[in-house]
């Protein structure tokens, strides 16, 4: 009888290997032809590997081979400062394992494209293979650990809340409704109620998955579904712990970004953000920084319109250096029904919104943990307790003073990247107009 | 200007830390009242805290206090025998940060609530709070740590898919429509799609996230939406290279459990199945031992029922001592269109299930990646490939040999703790009756 024991080394060498390799040792490799330059007597065949690409050189007869077949090559190994990484392998055999069918329908082995994004979207499963369009997702992996570890660290316990909900969290129009059995249902805006839930239970948690927006807004900023980090902490003492999570946070980020992704960073020839100290303003007093300062005036009290995003980043980077600005204390009026007000003035909210480059990525701040508190405030809001009554179990069996955030990745990624388009750091956006691929 | 700087250490001691201290050494905790126990003039607070529970003695005066409040208590550290952890807070001074509103609706501070299932999913916001009940998911949480530490050591990218698809991998009839924009839109049954196609991207790479089907069937087996934990990997050279990485995944798991979640593991007093080797055995071969050594008529020679799953694993059990078992070489019949057929055999595919106690917990296989075999076989199963455009441009523009799997969360946590009802490693789980909490 056959068994299986967890031996996963197979014969092959990595990239990183072959490069550590002195000339004149013998490699076998596999990879995927990324561009092939005939020559005639030779052939260059640039092999497209996980941690790179390898110059692979071939002489005299051999197998056809053509850009998407998946080879497997050995040979000798050569230093040549012009080939990628400083090597190259003198292939003595080949053997292709899977042949592509067609040649690649746009340029996948350039450094740019240059493809319209409705084109780069659309023939998505190709245009991934581009090693710049790779690296961006690279990057976001990072962003990701990054997230987790710090998380980790601190104590966080990671949840997975479902997405099919009876009910949502942030109200409004942008829900996405769903048959369920012959009953209503719709998909979940943001795992808030199920991150409050568990804050008695393990004090502090994460999750990292899917929300879905039915936004109708077709703009650079907006997706239909996105990946949402969330955490949310319990026993803080003001809401202010929550910002110095997030400065935390990305300062790890940071960090795992620098340390295991820097040739994705120079790649896209990406600058990191420092993030050693983030300001702080409120609302109310940015929004007059900026209207005096760029002489621009104030519309809306009670929100930030996206220009005025803008400025306050570009303000704050300006006369204080930095790329990320807190802006603090929203309006009660324009947050949901579980922000704590702030006792000193409850026209506003314990809350925050992070931007960073020019956009908001983080929205966050201090929950309502009194039950009493909670009730009144849906009541003042227009809402029905009723109908909140499995939420309130919350707050009617006892939490502790909490708070947390949601960090949308897409634009986090975006932003670090230098990218206008939320759609360019999302691997299969869906807007308006496309579910597809 | 007030600036955050990525300070997260409060003043209060952790559980371990406490524990830790010698005695008459002063500490200050929080944490929310478990239970409370009031004999006059000395009170015993048991402090539920994310690592355990506190014992903290209460004497003389001092605020009310019950079940469900959070509190910050300072004291002095007493060591005691019968205290848990060995050690007890002889509270100086108490502050209660937040009051429940009404008493326990259950007694969550039993070892066992004595609930039925229904009534503990009803009321989840607090069950949760048992300590029984957040070990499972902190069971959980290691499990999916393992599952990620080993795929990331093992050189995979995790990526993120989207969860609203116009087109599903598994087809059938077990699909949750949804309205997107006036058009039609599904659920994701799995990543299937995004990971095969981001095999020609990065070589490896997993995802772990919501998956949802609308089975009809309303089983001790079954949910409507699941955490799937995917991996999809390239240039293997047979399938049973997954079966191999999925061992290694499972040992890493069992070794993150040992290492980090002995006190949930010793709360719930469950032994880890050993995982050094797991035995394979044929479809048709086990359907024929089990039939064979319990008397049991072979009924669907293309399907395994839910006792023969129960038969096999018994089998392998008693006879060869693995609680583990592979079964390879499922009928062509059964599988999906994109399941690699068995050269040597093409009525069968070259994929497995893995039985784990009783239970498949994940389903894989190699995958075509040839694209006239891809479109041959869509068309012997009545599929038109034009349907499939999109999919079929990662085979059409070359992908190489690659196998994957999926095994769920809910179903491995399940056997791992010895529950039957896969719902009760589920957070907050979804069937025909139970979209709330």
């Amino acid at each position: 009888m056959k068994t299986m024991t967890g031996r996963t080394q197979g014969a092959d060498s990595s990239l990183r290997e072959v490069l550590a390799m002195a000339a004149g040792e013998t490699a076998q490799v596999h990879g995927i032809v990324h561009t092939l330059r005939d020559l005639g007597d030779v052939r260059f065949m640039l092999l497209r590997m996980p941690q790179g690409t390898l110059q692979c050189v071939l002489t005299g007869e051999g197998p056809a081979v053509r850009e998407g077949d998946a080879v497997r090559a050995s040979g000798e190994v050569a230093k040549d400062e012009r080939a990628p990484g400083g090597a190259e392998l003198h292939v003595t055999a080949l053997t292709v394992l899977a042949s592509a069918a067609e040649p690649m329908p746009v340029p996948i082995g350039k450094n740019r494209m240059n493809l319209t994004l409705d084109t780069d979207l659309s023939l998505r499963f190709v245009t991934l293979r581009n090693l710049r369009r790779r690296a961006v997702f690279k990057v976001q992996e990072g962003v990701v650990r990054g997230f987790r570890e710090a998380l980790q660290r601190e104590g966080f316990t990671e949840i997975h809340s479902p997405k099919i909900v009876a009910q949502n969290a942030e109200g409004g129009a942008n829900l996405f409704r769903m048959e369920y059995f012959g009953r209503r249902a719709y998909l979940a805006q943001s795992p808030q109620f199920y991150k409050q839930a568990m804050v008695p239970v393990y004090e502090r948690v994460f999750e990292i998955g899917p929300v879905f927006r039915a936004e109708k807004h077709n703009t650079q900023r907006h997706l239909n579904e996105y990946t949402s980090m969330d955490f949310e902490m319990g026993f803080i003492d003001s809401f202010e712990d929550v910002m110095q999570m997030e400065t935390k946070v990305l300062q790890t980020i940071m960090q795992v970004l620098k340390t295991d992704y820097a040739p994705q960073l120079s790649l896209l020839g990406v600058t990191l953000p420092e993030v050693g100290e983030i300001p702080t303003v409120r609302f109310d007093e940015a929004k007059r920084m900026v209207s005096e300062k760029y002489h621009r005036p104030i519309r809306d009290p009670f929100d930030l319109e996206p220009e005025e995003e803008q400025l306050i980043s570009r303000l704050f980077e300006e006369e204080y250096g930095s790329e990320f600005v807190f802006v603090t204390h929203y309006p009660s009026k324009k947050r949901p029904f579980y922000a704590a007000d702030d006792p000193e003035d409850p026209r506003y909210t314990l809350s925050f919104d992070l931007l960073f480059r020019g956009l908001e990525v983080t929205t966050g701040g201090q929950r309502i943990h009194d039950y009493q508190t909670q009730v009144e405030k849906m009541r003042k809001k227009g809402l029905d307790p009723a109908d909140f009554e499995g939420y309130l179990m919350i707050h009617k069996y006892g939490t502790c003073p909490h708070g947390g955030l949601g960090l949308g990745l897409e634009r986090l990624t975006s932003r670090l990247l230098g990218e206008n388009n939320v759609r360019e750091a999302c691997l299969f956006p869906r807007d308006q107009q496309r579910i597809e691929p």
